[in-house]
């Protein structure tokens, strides 16, 4: 079937306005590894997608699946060890005190309980998040995925600040004075928040701040902004959905780079390989508040199927030593991009940890016009080129690349090089 | 390892009160068919789960879903067929004009999207719902899940009603007129919230009325409610996620026992087995205004894997006659309740469609006192006795009974043999 049927199909079935990739769409039926395959045969080297986080259709994960799927599914109101084993395994991988769970399926729900969690454990509802990030789809969630301004209208509870970054970040202003400057804006949030009768719940942030196109984050940025939050009664709600998992390769989680522990964390995407697993990590005095408070039950959250996949990454991730290689390759990819900011001026700036990893593209190094267009077009080059890869940020001038973890210095060889064919070409 | 040690170990990693059935919890491992098995080795007939829906571990479910993880899992902005053959094959079994659908994980994501999809396409917020539901654990859907009332509070958006039946309601008033009575307990909602200055979005609310005690609903009152809805601008929002799948055995949804279309429908436990998938089925033109004006999109929903399970759950239903299936021997167990309740004064009332059946139990069938105690003391008889069912209903009194589809009459015989034994026994 063509291109154009299925699109026809789609809408139909769909509705209108489904976000599709590309301007020329990909019909995908294969994926192993780093690699997908289109309905012709054409390979593409996926750089974009971290949900399939140990590589596409990985034979240990989909094993696991198969033979739990076969063997018993059901649900947490009977016991199984599955659960205990992998969400022991799971929040030993946290620092104290963080050390209880709970499952859900997806990184909405994710962050769903970690809001109600905060909110009451703290008694308040103020919720701090940036100006240009995505947490979810839910009504609640939808208020601080602010990449997408729900139609809906924003509630006086959401108060946001602008994402932290040394790129553009106020004229003339760095190192410790930038940190100040963006932590005191969650400073006035929190007053702003307490001038209008509310009481602060929580800081809420994707700590590699994916949808704000990576920026880095002024040190001690964090630190400043969760002391203000501590300071006000507040809890910090690190989204770890993008950043976990090992990707950011010097650490397991996001918030590390920081060296501040978070009081709830939750987790989506990666976490089951593409199977609909996800969760909050708490501290268990405020887990114990919460169910002591609420009766919470997800019917899917935490089944033996669901537990068997997401041990059977953890154990891929530590058994191929794959946040070792996220580290080496995004060390080296990032070696690499800077070479090509060298050669093509389109390309302002470099940045990323690991094996998440952007380049801002702007039409003036100097005035840093965002070279949007550009950034499009090369996005829709590169996918003709047979490189899958995305674009991110305020002005969508990012190119946003997190591949499967089994990403070698090879595939990375493969990404500079056409992004090098595919810049010129431009 | 034992049960103590895995309630210690459990309370430590998720918490206190985490709801676990029976006070002699079961430690499952295996299931098969209506079966499952506890690390013992000793079998219970699963009189209760209604997520593995065509049966445990179904062969063909668990090789659809092995086959696809094993070839392909992405999301669905890159173009793939099952989902639109899924989608296409899930539609059909709707009634006019429902033809589109959105997928989803779970019943709460579904829920959450419904209520958004009424809200923007009525321009209203107000949601009519029972007085004993469950829909979901979200922030917006824990609200019309009165059966555990949010310690948030409840939001004057939100409007409860009675929920409808026969065996308690009001004194002398049946047949039309008991419609009518609960019907206008929906028109004093939407008067309510206009008298508040609040506008209608929908009313919601489960087709069997599950956690209400599966009530006989009185003719006519779904007609005459949605009516007073329609007539108000609001639209009629069916959760299907328990009665749905053919589980009525008469139908394949539950709506259509009353004869009356819903706008929205809304599905999750059964769809995937046990697998989280949950959708929203729409009116296009429903669909279209809400695709039209928000970006929405589920990363797990869709995709390839969970459409492959889906589209095995609808093959096994027909190919295995699953539907005919719940109707006959659905049929047989109410006759065999019946007998039961003949014999068995605890028995106040037999009620039930298809393969989703129960029993109220009450201390004294003129004045309907609930039999609270006793059906707690049945629930775990029943479990010791090798069978499990739980209970549901504003007094906890009513015995809730949902077997897997390919239940037969051999295992019908089975649990009215061992209710009567329990019965005597208690």
């Amino acid at each position: 079937m063509g291109i154009e049927d299925l699109i026809a199909r789609r809408e139909r079935l769909l509705g209108p306005g489904n976000p599709l990739f590309y301007e020329n769409p990909v019909h995908l039926v294969r994926g192993e590894g780093v690699w997908v395959f289109d309905a012709d045969g054409r390979r593409y080297l996926d750089c974009y997608n971290n949900v399939p986080h140990v590589g596409h259709c990985h034979p240990r994960v989909v094993e696991a699946l198969a033979r739990q799927a076969a063997t018993l599914n059901t649900h947490t109101r009977y016991l199984h060890e599955t659960i205990l084993d992998y969400g022991e395994q799971l929040t030993a991988m946290f620092d104290a005190p963080l050390s209880t769970v709970a499952f859900v399926c997806t990184g909405t729900e994710a962050n769903e309980l970690a809001m109600r969690m905060a909110n009451f454990y703290t008694g308040g509802t103020g919720i701090i998040c940036s100006n240009w990030g995505y947490h979810g789809n839910s009504a609640a969630v939808a208020q601080i995925s602010t990449i997408f301004p729900p139609p809906e209208g924003i509630g006086k509870h959401i108060r946001m600040i602008p994402s932290p970054g040394t790129y553009r970040g106020p004229d003339g202003v760095t190192g410790a004075a930038l940190a100040r400057h963006y932590a005191d804006e969650v400073k006035r949030a929190i007053d702003g928040l307490h001038a209008d009768g509310l009481r602060l719940s929580a800081i809420l942030v994707d700590t590699i701040f994916s949808s704000e196109g990576l920026p880095d984050v002024p040190p001690d940025f964090m630190r400043l902004a969760v002391e203000h939050v501590r300071n006000a009664g507040g809890l910090f709600i690190a989204d770890e959905v993008q950043p976990g998992f090992g990707r950011m390769g010097n650490h397991l989680w996001g918030y590390q780079h920081y060296g501040v522990v978070p009081d709830l964390v939750t987790l989506g995407k990666p976490m089951g390989n593409g199977h609909p697993l996800a969760g909050v990590i708490a501290r268990p005095d405020i887990m114990s508040a919460f169910r002591n408070q609420v009766m919470y039950f997800n019917t899917f959250g935490g089944n033996p199927v669901s537990c068997a996949v997401g041990k059977a990454v953890l154990d891929v991730l530590k058994d191929e030593r794959l946040v070792d290689n996220a580290r080496v390759v995004g060390d080296y990819v990032i070696g690499g991009l800077k070479r090509l900011q060298q050669k093509h001026d389109l390309i302002g700036d470099v940045r990323g940890r690991g094996l998440f990893f952007g380049a801002e593209l702007v039409r003036d190094g100097k005035t840093k016009e965002p070279a949007t267009e550009e950034t499009k077009r090369l996005v829709n080059s590169m996918r003709e080129r047979g490189v899958l890869l995305s674009r991110i940020g305020q002005y969508d001038n990012v190119l946003k690349m997190r591949p499967p973890m089994p990403f070698s210095r090879d595939h990375a060889d493969l990404v500079l090089q056409t992004l090098d064919e595919a810049l010129f070409a431009l």
